[in-house]
């Protein structure tokens, strides 16, 4: 897959900003965790920083809260080189989303969120440039975006301005149950999404959502049939510790194991994922490394405290390659 | 264009039924008028009775009040003998809409209406049933349903079934300002429903609104070419008093001008012009002979009281179309 | 009880104005009525009107819709007299409530009520004037007017203003299920405004409610003694066709009896009850003799198609009492 | 001043549950700060635990939110020996509320508050039990409570209860702009319930807003002659860093200066003084006296990291007063 040249811009990320609060005693319920660090978050977030630290040029499109916590956020997107001109703040005191993780175990955890009247939702359609769009060699949209208006119009509003300049897209699906209060939605703005997108990522579960009015068979060789025969080239189809799989028509069809690292908590490894292995695609680096490189990110995403502090550059994530394939072989396979 | 045949029904218009009351005390401001006769209204509810007087069969997919006037508006839609297996009642004290009419002269009239918490914008994707829209030989979805949730979803989830299976879509824009409280959502609902369709009908206002991000020049022959080039085969574009146009690839470009009637009141034209001319369509009649019909229609409807209530039969509209000919020669022209 | 003089106005009723819908066709099912007559509503509106007619210096404190209705109920009010100065138009489009009404037989009729965004409930404490409030003789606050914000702090600063400058309070429970979205906050707005009132007239039902959370016993002479033992001077208490009693520690306590006319609706007696009882009371006529004047005008309404349209004036509401007595003796009770 | 004696508890605070994270790295702004403390917060809470400290048997009336920080200040209320029997759990995913706060020096403090679907105004009229309240030797409700539905139909309904159960009531204004959405209904119900306390509390600017409507001169001697004149026994009228004076029919009045401590952070004295004076009061402790010990508590507290946390026993409290008095001398003067 070929992506545009001559671009201000790598990519753009649109959607959720947030605060993750980490507590620093570990091991134990929430309720008793006294301390907290506090960290920027949010899936696109994430992704964004993950691609500046490997060096991409990354922009993004989202909204803020207009307090301190949005100048965190703000300055910390400056601080890793990311564009932030087409991050607004809120007018009507909206905050940014909070996530509390509670850490139990590197197996147990569970997330307890503030995202009454959040401001990554507030993004609306005046928002959207399609200069800002244009100026990009992707868009990134993520499905947590799609969840509610006004964020739901202005992520289709940047898709329409993407598809007219042929910018490609990415749509990263990042379900997240809480985010709908809409029951039956989803389905219809993941799929009306998905069948413009140059490369669809998500679970299996979040593929079952976006075909639930399809009547296909539930396979990933059905799914894959089906939106490489739309717009897609790429898709890639997660299984949770089982690995991944990406399909595609012009480079053929992988699979790929995590790395067996010692996990600190159960998540953060998809944003991990998903910036290394688009860093890598939109430099020319093959399919199956591309895929490597993502299935590494991952891993050591969930091996450390925060999500975004965390993210490696392309030095430490190529040194960690190395050093688990000597250990371990590959976790590459043709499908 | 081709319709399928063998189904159960001929057409199953989606969204608004509503209740108009007009004043009988007639040709002074709304606030003196004193008595009011109560008809069955809303666009696509009077389409659905139109067609059916002319011989279509029937359907209709939308919600009501659970209350007397639901009550009265499915009655009317069962005497007429459309099918009503598919009107829901609403749950949560939800009303019909009112429309007011003010008809100060026959070119001055004016609408008040009432439409906060309205019953049929909350029809909702359960209440969509993918073997009730395989059945029928069309689906026609009406703009006013795209301005907010839970009907927008309704609608795209329809529009997806219809496709699935491969039923002709008729997308009638049917734009009204007062329903829409979310700016910039309605352009990106129409056109992503327009580029799906395979009837396009709306005026030339109706047009830019779809058009709005795409950037086109706003001349009916740039909005053909573009819409023509996606799923539709016919495009009918309204002017107004000017007349309207439709084009079509496989049948020509047609103009028609209005027939020459003294109006009673300004509305309900529309609805008339829409039920005659997709009867006709639906019926094999060629293209320029069916907005023939829709121009009658639409003559006979503004001189009447009442909008669903004076929708002709097939044996007036040929009458009236044979009369209005003899004295004022033909309304239709080749472009 | 004395009322305070040399005030500009007698009386400023407080609260809802609405349009009544009622049929031309009666004795059939609401779905069925086809024609109907547009008529001023709403209680406190209804006692305004039938006070003027009386021959009362009539204010009001509302807010009405922006539009034809507004100015239809505004003009209605000029007619008759009633100083409109403190009447405002709605700023965010909401409507006058409707009430469509059913007759199915003079025992039996039902109303379909729109009351979803409504102007009435838009009140709020900005528009409350106390200057306006103090050149009144009397304040009456309506119970629908407590059921949900902004209206009920209006009221309550309305009510604030009468207490400061020593205006008598009259407070009509006129308690609708249908008004209710805050269950429980009824019981304790009622009581707070209750134990303030130097008036209070409500049903049984309605005085149950107020006391729900008092634990007295439900008798209508436990009811007196505790309001009486507040601030009220007067408690009327209401038994439909039973009739109704009047408790004083001043002028004794009263059993009315209905006059037996043949009614039409089973409505919009209250209103003549309260505009003619209250017209009495302030204009020195005894406490029984008051009662009778109540009694009479309740009969009179419900023997009309309209409520505001078909109050009395006193020529009539007297003429009414004489021929009535003669055929039926008294109504009044010493209890 | 009386308080009713042989009572299951000795206070039940009404309202706010809360959460406060203090940063550990202070002195820098809050979007800077990357480590905070999580602490028990909230006017009412705080004041439960400062009296429970002291050997109050306390109970609380509120509700909090489903989930581990509902928990956290369950069990932190649990460990503090106060009874929890009528802390409720929300039904519909509310948040407990929470404080970041900014600790820039001691005189500069800010606050970012999410309260959005906050759980603690969720205490709805269902969940007010009057045994419960019978069962107390006083109440308090905070002013905050009554901001908005339905904690202030729940707060009024404490208040009848209190009331028809000879349950002294206390009245802490504790009025904070962010909580208001309803301009003039502040006024309007801090009023309502000021009226009918036994004792106030509240700062000069909370005494001008209950004041608002009544066209008082704003001086302290003409407020406490109002509210003396009601309900009130005594009335604390707050002054910042100048001190705090209080009225009494009974007790003579009295000023109380603050002991010159070095603070930390500008909040949380308010809840040590209410909870430090109100204790003494109901133990027999003559007021100037309470009023001392209410001053020590303050100072304690804004010279604290936490609030809750900080809270004095009753022998840290009285050794601090003895220590300051010798090096200060007295802060109680006979007005």
């Amino acid at each position: 897959m070929r992506f545009p040249t001559g671009k201000k811009l790598d990519i753009i990320p649109v959607g959720r900003v947030a605060i993750d609060f980490n507590p620093t005693d570990m091991n134990r319920p929430l309720n008793e965790s006294a301390n907290f660090n506090k960290y920027l978050g949010g899936s696109p977030a994430n992704i964004a920083v993950g691609m500046a630290r490997l060096g991409s040029r990354v922009g993004f499109l989202g909204r803020v809260s207009d307090d301190q916590f949005g100048t965190f956020v703000t300055d910390y997107f400056k601080n890793e080189g990311i564009d932030v001109s087409h991050i607004f703040r809120c007018e009507h005191g909206e905050k940014l989303g909070l996530t509390f993780t509670e850490m139990l175990s590197p197996t147990q955890s569970s997330i307890l969120m503030y995202r009454e009247g959040v401001a990554d939702l507030q993004l609306c359609p005046d928002d959207v440039d399609e200069e800002y769009i244009a100026s990009s060699a992707c868009l990134l949209i993520s499905g947590t975006a799609l969840c509610t208006s006004p964020t739901r119009e202005a992520s289709l509003k940047a898709l329409t301005f993407a598809l007219k300049n042929k910018v490609p897209v990415v749509f990263d699906a990042d379900y997240r149950a809480y985010s709908l209060n809409e029951p039956d939605a989803i389905e219809i703005y993941t799929s009306l999404v998905a069948e413009k997108a140059d490369i669809i990522m998500g679970s299996r579960e979040e593929f079952d959502l976006m075909e639930r009015l399809l009547s296909l068979s539930g396979a990933d060789e059905a799914s894959a049939d089906y939106w490489l025969s739309r717009n897609a080239k790429i898709c890639v189809i997660k299984h949770g510790k089982e690995g991944s799989r990406a399909y595609s028509r012009e480079d053929g069809c992988w699979g790929v194991k995590p790395f067996p690292v010692s996990a600190l908590k159960g998540f953060g490894g998809g944003d991990g994922y998903a910036s290394a292995f688009l860093h890598a695609l939109m430099n020319g680096v093959p399919l199956p490394d591309a895929l490597e490189r993502g299935s590494a990110s991952a891993a050591m995403l969930v091996a450390s405290h925060a999500c975004s502090r965390d993210m490696p550059n392309e030095e430490k994530l190529l040194a960690f390659i190395r050093e688990e394939k000597e250990k371990y072989g590959t976790v590459i396979t043709r499908l």
